[in-house]
């Protein structure tokens, strides 16, 4: 890497830095990072912060707060777009700035307009140069980049697994597989998501609130679904955080349209949402139609807390877009504790469900597999 | 980290690397590798190239050819002996070669000696840096470290397994769970082993010959064991590698003291030897009399590359010392397909066999964990 490639380099990581800034605030929009350099310096800085508000190059030359030098460079982490959107086509305001190099790091993942930005830019005369941190400034939008392309939700499975693909012991005992770092870093993502799902044996085992907490942050609550085709969830002597507690609006509870109607009351009464679902051939809820009412509520993405039974309804029912692995170092060695799969009997090894763009990451003696199914 | 500590461990780094060149070579001895550096510059380099030649400091010195600079600093992946061995102490060698000042990776990993080495040369009025690049140093002497300490073999288990910790298809099919980076990278510790085990099932199922090929190097051939109870991967019409190929003089076959005998008779003609074994309760062969039967030929570490079976009953028996653990990023998804673990009925977390000492590393979209157990 020659020394300009390692500035250009140092420069976007820190308009990937500031993008993360907004990390979960910005749907269905990107993250987004800019920076504008001067003489070797950055002079000027933006991000976008939120869905209706400036996009970061729009923010980093605006507080600038003057022209910029001939000499300056804009970076920035994704294709200026080039169409009027609710904020105007950022080409055309870095065209009329007088900013005569910009440094991308993604191109628009819609292949509609992948690449349009920077032909305009160019037609103007501007130096273009792009693809630097390309990976990481893809990574940044995994839910913007698949909502835009498949016009879908990103469908995303959490686990947390032993060496041996197991969830718990025998007895269902599974506090805890991993370790503080992977709970700590399961917390980040659930920030990154608009919505979280659990399964109904989840409320009943662990009755979790589903809110990020951070010492740093006021708490947090995402959409709260439950899949709970016949309510079982349900309790109205004891009911659960997710249907009682400050935030019982954010939840919504997805069961059969033949789920029993005291329950179906009972939520109605504690401000709970219920979206009644067809129930598939298999006897899960219908994905797909969960699918439609997502897109119908504009929600962008969903991180689904799985364990054995949801995660094997999903996978085989090829309803995953994407799947966050936590590994624990460890081995139950037990053939009675829960791990993933039917008794669908494969032939060859082609029949696994593969994982591309894979990133490991180590947190303390546990480890993070991500990747899109 | 000070400028200074950054130079020794840059050259520390290089000892390590002179270290690897024996990898494999040095059994029962460690890999050690040291360097000479004055004003700032390597002057010597030397590392341990085989048992009974000479330890890599003592190259170092000689190699150097005149007597070291008054402020020569010697680098030593391993604190130097301080008892007379087949080559004579280092401590002493060092002392009267008039270097000043030593910088030492790992200490002795036997308790009985660990940091002597160190209190003879600071005695000597040498200034004594330790602990550089520490766990790198340690690491790379897996099973010196655990044969000196626990005078027993290194218990190693090589596995590749998916996600969801499946060997295989349902149908046994296992061509490949892994990428060919994972696979090199087994070829690699294959050679750091005196010895590879594989069960019956694996010589009937894939017919290795379990030698290292390598572009580089002559093929090399371990020791190769063979765990099979009644010698049902002996076959008169169509033998396997193992017992005809030009190395069956290194094949020993671990069996029953019952097993057939026209089959022992097969493997006699063939010159392959047969060590007959207990069976235990368990119906396995009796881990802890091969465990002995290694110790009296001075096998210092087996890498045992196993299939659901054999990781299960090593695991489940206590037998473990290591795990190498290959991972690909795929689900099987198929409770039919072999895992392991018997039905043990685990009631909590805690009963899980844990790794210790855990490193990770990507292989491609696989990746490598390894531990102690």
């Amino acid at each position: 890497m020659s020394r300009a490639e390692q500035l250009d380099a140092q420069f976007m990581q820190r308009a990937l830095d500031l993008a993360q800034r907004a990390w979960g605030l910005t749907h269905p929009n990107p993250m987004v990072g800019s920076v504008i350099v001067e003489q070797g310096h950055i002079v000027s800085e933006g991000w976008h912060r939120l869905a209706g508000q400036a996009h970061a190059e729009i923010e980093a030359l605006h507080n600038l707060g003057r022209s910029p030098q001939p000499e300056a460079s804009l970076y920035v982490t994704l294709e200026p777009c080039s169409t009027h959107g609710q904020t105007g086509a950022c080409t055309q305001a870095i065209i009329k700035s007088g900013i005569r190099r910009v440094v991308v790091g993604a191109v628009d993942p819609n292949p509609a307009h992948a690449g349009k930005g920077l032909d305009k830019l160019r037609a103007a005369g501007i130096t273009v140069i792009e693809g630097v941190l390309a990976q990481s400034c893809r990574d940044l939008n995994l839910i913007f980049n698949h909502w835009i392309v498949a016009q879908r939700p990103l469908m995303a499975a959490k686990m947390a697994l032993t060496l041996d693909g197991k969830f718990a012991a025998a007895s269902g005992h599974s506090q805890w597989v991993t370790g503080p770092d992977a709970r700590a870093d399961v917390m980040r993502w659930r920030r990154y998501f608009p919505a979280i799902a659990v399964s109904a044996a989840t409320v009943l085992a662990d009755n979790p609130s589903l809110t990020y907490r951070h010492a740093d942050a006021p708490t947090w609550c995402p959409i709260r679904f439950v899949f709970d085709r016949q309510l079982r969830s349900v309790n109205a002597s004891a009911p659960a955080q997710l249907y009682s507690d400050a935030y019982a609006a954010r939840t919504i509870v997805l069961c059969a349209e033949n789920a029993p109607t005291a329950q179906k009351k009972q939520l109605e009464r504690a401000g709970v949402s219920i979206w009644p679902l067809p129930v598939a051939a298999d006897g899960h809820l219908d994905f797909a139609a969960f699918q439609q009412r997502c897109i119908s509520a504009a929600i962008c993405g969903v991180y689904i807390e799985t364990g054995p039974g949801l995660a094997t309804a999903l996978l085989e029912n090829h309803q995953l877009d994407y799947c966050f692995v936590y590994q624990a170092p460890k081995f139950m060695s037990d053939a009675s504790a829960a791990g993933i799969g039917s008794k669908r009997q494969t032939e060859s090894m082609q029949q696994a469900f593969t994982l591309s763009q894979v990133k490991h990451q180590q947190l303390g003696e546990d480890s993070l597999l991500r990747g899109k199914l």
